[in-house]
């Protein structure tokens, strides 16, 4: 299905939910279009509050706070996928929000994630839910080890996972899930990870930036390479699969998604309704990044061509990683993001660097 | 002399002084890099302010609005050679002023400016001090037509500037000056304008981006192209002479120098002690745009590398150019940068795109 609708002009207002690194790029390349943000999010110190021309500090359930947040701008999107769906639900009924809450409740739950995705005709992990321990030594017998057990809400970036290596890990696997309803997923083969950044536009238009190769350490991203080494065929795939997601869920925005490559095939891991960690390489190997492409949907324009003029290697500086700043910037061709955060607690997402090689 | 100092880190506050688009885009750069940005402007509706921590409305002679401005930020920049000295010496009692009242004085006043050329071994029109019907008569007769009659202060683009063909236009071309200090010039025979944005850090070292060919309109800046066609040799003389102003103003953070390039001879137009029109090129063909150079000097950081990765054409948006927005944004390896103006009157600047070519 279509939709269709009518630009924002520069001067409108964009309302973001949630205040952190990727509502702060979003407001950066929003300003570079000569668009307003206000930023919405309960933390006082927001790291997106510094580059926005508005901003409230609120809950995501209390509605005087969102009416009034609607009341003042043009259209919505959101910067993380935890935000509540009511609150969505909530600002859908008053003016725009994209993407709206159908990708928000999708992406919110493992097991409507992976549903759709078979339904997609692409390939997953074997999956099974689990919401007791019975369940998951059902699950696991059916399934097998190594397996790994999630939440299916709420996790990101490793938290709330197990992993279970035999019939001894299952009671302290499931203890850990704290009787949240939870997702056995089977342990996938895999060569490499990838992910595709792909937006639709309000005219139903899409695009696709490259497929970009991504290295995690303890479950976080830490680095993402442009060009992977991924096949042509495989890359196509996982463009057309990030399509199917983007056409069915009727989307608006740049969504990420994240695949596992095995030897000759790729299994989708998880979607992001929103801007993702492995389009950040796009800043500066790109005329328009994955922040402006998605600024532009939510404002209604028409997307932006994903051309890249250059190869880049993006690093994420977590924690303490971020104290070498001053070092850093002294590397010819490298490109410091520093996120403003006061606090580098260990792990935490503090900023990242793109280096760029130039083409050929 | 070389200067020395520490840097400072991200969550630092840089104020700047004047809220246009220049402003508006250094705030950007600082967001980037962490730095949180405080911008004083006396209009109400600046441009900078929607991308900035926080902002004051107040005039540059409003000694408390300076007072408590100084008292809120770790350093001061100035976005436009218009700001009165005064206020950057009442600041620079307080806190470090990038760049200080010495280059502000210098590009205020065309005579200083051109003086110092000469005294730095550089070409320059012929030139003389006019401050009367009769000084300006003697200097026609000494000069020759044709030749330009501008005020030696607050000129720009174009404004409080008469050209003098011969004897018959003289007085009123003086007439126009209004009875204000101004200098006569020769007119310089010049097969093209090219322009070099360099750099000073705080530890003396200087970088400069490659030189810029511009083409102007109606004296305002129209087109920037890079590579330019200029020979290497008068390339590297201009590059030369952006040094040279640089160490002698004991300068920190980037300045434009304008050229006109004759047959075997470059002459310096002007100085503008700021990041420069003629270098937006940078944002979108380097991985240090000026904005980041500027801000990283201001912030006491160690200069970028201005490394190319792209050709480029810059082209100013003036007026009614910027109603084009949703068209030019369709276009494949188009930057747009629109700074957020409401009343787009003719002339004024509204935007500028970036077109970049990949090299080779």
């Amino acid at each position: 299905m279509s939709v269709a609708g009518k630009a924002l002009p520069p001067g409108s207002v964009i309302g973001i939910l949630g205040g952190g690194q990727l509502g702060r790029m979003l407001a950066l390349a929003a300003g570079q279009l000569g668009l307003k943000c206000h930023i919405f999010a309960p933390e006082a110190d927001s790291p997106a509050f510094h580059v926005a021309a508005a901003h409230t500090v609120a809950g995501y359930r209390d509605e005087a706070a969102l009416a009034a947040f609607a009341a003042s701008v043009d259209a919505v999107t959101y910067e993380f996928e935890n935000v509540p769906v009511e609150a969505v639900r909530f600002l859908e009924a008053r003016l725009p929000v994209r993407p709206g809450a159908k990708a928000l409740e999708v992406a919110q739950d493992r097991l409507k994630e992976k549903a759709l995705a078979r339904q997609l005709g692409a390939a997953t992990a074997e999956f099974a839910p689990v919401n007791s321990l019975t369940d998951l030594q059902a699950a696991v017998a059916a399934i097998g080890t190594p397996a790994i057990l999630k939440t299916t809400r709420f996790g990101y970036d490793g938290k709330g996972q197990a992993r279970i290596n035999g019939a001894a890990d299952v009671e302290a696997a499931w203890a850990i899930m704290k009787g949240q309803p939870s997702i056995l997923e089977s342990f996938v083969r895999f060569e490499r990870e990838v992910s595709v950044i792909a937006a639709r536009g309000l005219d139903g238009r899409m695009a696709a930036f490259e497929v970009t190769e991504n290295v995690h350490r303890n479950h976080v991203l830490h680095t993402s390479t442009v060009p992977s080494q991924v096949s042509q065929e495989l890359a196509a795939e996982a463009v057309f699969i990030a399509q199917r997601f983007l056409e069915t869920l009727d989307y608006v925005g740049v969504m990420g998604v994240e695949f596992f490559v095995g030897e000759d095939v790729i299994y989708v891991n998880e979607i992001a309704p929103r801007v993702h960690n492995s389009g950040h390489w796009t800043q500066d190997a790109c005329s328009v990044s994955q922040f402006e492409q998605h600024i532009r949907a939510v404002a209604g324009w028409p997307l932006g061509a994903t051309l890249r003029h250059s190869d880049v290697v993006m690093t994420n500086l977590l924690g303490d990683d971020i104290l070498a700043w001053e070092t850093l910037v002294r590397e010819p061709g490298l490109a410091l993001h520093h996120y403003g955060k006061t606090e580098a607690r260990p792990g935490r997402k503090m900023g990242h660097v793109n280096r760029l090689r130039s083409r050929g």
